[in-house]
């Protein structure tokens, strides 16, 4: 029979692919509890109009939708943040605010995979709700870039683009757009990068109808800089909150990794303010994080009206990077001590000392079958086991086991009872 | 609008459920790391056929099965162990043996959900793989046992129950009764409990057709000690087996929770050794854990012949004993630190602060909007955060913080510089 494979765009974790999982998973867990978040998760699956109602058509997508046997439609869950909606709006008023709450879900989006997509894959979301002030989003973008620096990121690695929707709708207003034609502006910035800017300025022209119009939009959509967009109008109120997100930024020590880009729309239909993508600073792959403020999201699943913000990392970009940056990193070996046999002490001599080590939390092993030193050895040296223990033989008549440091080679005899003493000493666990 | 329910059958892990979880979960990593397990993973999902050929009737009809956009057919995992074959089987013969492998997968069934049962839930999964000596089967019941005693549980809070698939087989021969027929003795077994022993002994008598059959059998399935099913022969391999393993999990110092169950037959199709499972010592609730010896999976899935034992615990029955023996853990506060602003020192002084804390790793927070001192105060309390620090106000221009042990209520002025070591000092993170 042939071997099976794993369904496409899905992964098989090997334990050296888990270590490298589990390695950025801790330093996640580290940010998050160091800026005072806490843990939260949902199902893997929600009722398919969870979803339907609020992410968008692109999410709409890619959903993995199926009926179960009672014939509720259900789908794989393709972000966490409609989740966490319906957890809050459950509870109504009832949760202490601010919401401060993080999770690490694995989650499922059927599509197209280029470099940096699998259908199968985890994020951080960390999400702050119930503060309607920008101070929440500058403590998110700060979280955002602290989970980077944690994971060994220099600030020239990588950069925040930030920008807002509802500064895009107040200038497009006030540039005598019709704010109902906004998501074809969404869609014009989305396809910015692809098109090139000639076609970008074409098309833009054609959206705008009249010189002036076009002529003031233009000159928003391309600012660089919130003095540029002060030229356009000095008094929208979402210039002054933007203005105040980047002083905040600066408080945090961040201000030299954001930069401002108008162009940054976020896919995601639930977005009503500030948002913002973080990029690998030479931008070759696709962004490592993505947030922004959805302050009607939990009212519209029957909450009350909450503000709030969030963003979410995917481990496949941000691994791709890290296995650039730092190589991979070493698989830690399963045990402490691989315990082998001389004589006769297979297997009481082997369980009692390997029993001995785990009841006082030494992680230790021994071949489980009956083997001659020689293999014993060779298996104890793959283990990649920083210690060896001898049992049986002489030894076991004095009360006394050898311990070899397969490190540096150094053999020592010590009385069994005090032998996790000299390990721990050692090898602190 | 209605707020919307989780799906019928999945929970939803607020923060006070996730400390919970995580609880449980990194007392089962701990287990495993002391016994020299590595981790692994597998998508959550598998083609179809996987579970189809291999996993046995009653988990098929447990599936949920669906077809993604391209039309194959997937299903989401109800156990771990077919996965863990078809990753073992891919390797070949590359893997060094034995494998020691663990792994804590969310897995689904849609099943009917009595006492203990969840549709969504997640497990414990121990396996070796490489070895074909009951010492496998010791070291991996030893591993379950002390996963439970890590847990708190004293060996009179459970048993585990031990039976041999090989043995039934052997002694069903021996005393004349067909193996074509096998089947029919496990269903019979698995009914016992619910139609009492008359009507057992009736359906026994039944199947078996003649007297001399029915009888021998018959002392067979009642046995209780290795002794009752020696007196019926005493020459059989699977008893000498079963022997050893007393032997081997006394030397483990776990005989005390042993016992032979002939009854113990496991749901799943592809064992063909040593089975058992855990209760709890009432057995008022479902098993515990359960596990045994499957040999040919492997090589069924296209592999190298591989002998394997393995064990899965469920952690909804686990964690309704946990609550019952030991209570509601509580729930650690999300921060050491809660920052309080005096005078005008929101926002600058407050992120300064807490920017300094969270740098030396100390877990902090501030209220993010600008509040009275006494709202802020109020939400220090709530959070549970050990310390407030106090900032502005008279201190601030002296370079000191106000730091308030919010345990015992004492006060001291600490110099900015000095606060972290003094944090430290009080409260090691």
């Amino acid at each position: 029979m042939q071997t099976l494979p794993s369904p496409k765009g899905t992964r098989d974790f090997y334990p050296p692919d888990m270590a490298f999982r589990e390695h950025m998973f801790s330093s996640w867990h580290a940010t998050c509890r160091r800026y005072g978040f806490e843990q939260y998760d949902a199902p893997l699956f929600e009722h398919l109009d969870l979803y339907t109602r609020k992410s968008g058509e692109e999410i709409e997508k890619q959903l993995y939708a199926f009926q179960d046997k009672a014939g509720r439609w259900l789908a794989l869950r393709p972000e966490l943040t409609p989740s966490l909606a319906r957890m809050v709006a459950a509870r109504g008023t009832s949760l202490r605010k601010p919401i401060r709450w993080y999770s690490i879900p694995r989650v499922f989006r059927y599509e197209k995979m280029p470099r940096g997509r699998l259908r199968e894959f985890f994020q951080l979301n960390m999400d702050i709700l119930g503060v309607e002030e920008v101070t929440a989003d500058a403590e998110l973008i700060a979280a955002s870039v602290a989970m980077m620096t944690d994971l060994g990121f220099a600030f020239d690695d990588f950069s925040v683009l930030v920008s807002s929707r509802k500064l895009l709708e107040e200038y497009c207003r006030f540039c005598g757009f019709e704010t109902a034609k906004l998501p074809a502006v969404y869609a014009l910035l989305d396809r910015r990068h692809k098109v090139g800017e000639d076609a970008f300025d074409a098309d833009l022209r054609a959206l705008t109808g009249t010189q002036s119009v076009y002529e003031r939009l233009r000159a928003v959509l391309t600012a660089r800089s919130l003095d540029e967009l002060a030229q356009v109008s000095d008094s929208l109120e979402s210039l002054h909150e933007l203005r105040e997100l980047f002083e905040l930024l600066d408080m945090y020590g961040i201000g030299d990794c954001i930069v401002l880009d108008i162009g940054i729309v976020r896919g995601l239909a639930y977005y009503t303010g500030i948002v913002y993508e973080l990029f690998d600073r030479k931008r070759t792959l696709r962004s490592i994080a993505g947030g922004g403020r959805y302050d009607r999201l939990v009212e519209s699943y029957g909450g009350p009206p909450t503000p709030a913000v969030g963003f979410a990392a995917g481990d496949v970009v941000l691994a791709e990077l890290l296995r650039e940056k730092r190589g991979e990193p070493p698989c830690p070996p399963r045990s402490t001590v691989y315990v082998v046999c001389l004589g006769d002490s297979h297997p009481a001599g082997a369980i009692a000392l390997t029993r001995l080590l785990r009841g006082s939390g030494i992680a230790a092993e021994h071949s489980l079958r009956r083997l001659s030193v020689a293999r014993q050895l060779k298996l104890a040296n793959a283990s990649g086991a920083p210690f060896v223990a001898f049992v049986g033989g002489e030894e076991e008549q004095q009360g006394t086991v050898r311990l070899k440091d397969m490190r540096s080679g150094e053999e020592s005899v010590v009385r069994r009872d005090a032998v996790v003493t000299e390990l721990n000493g050692r090898f602190p666990q």
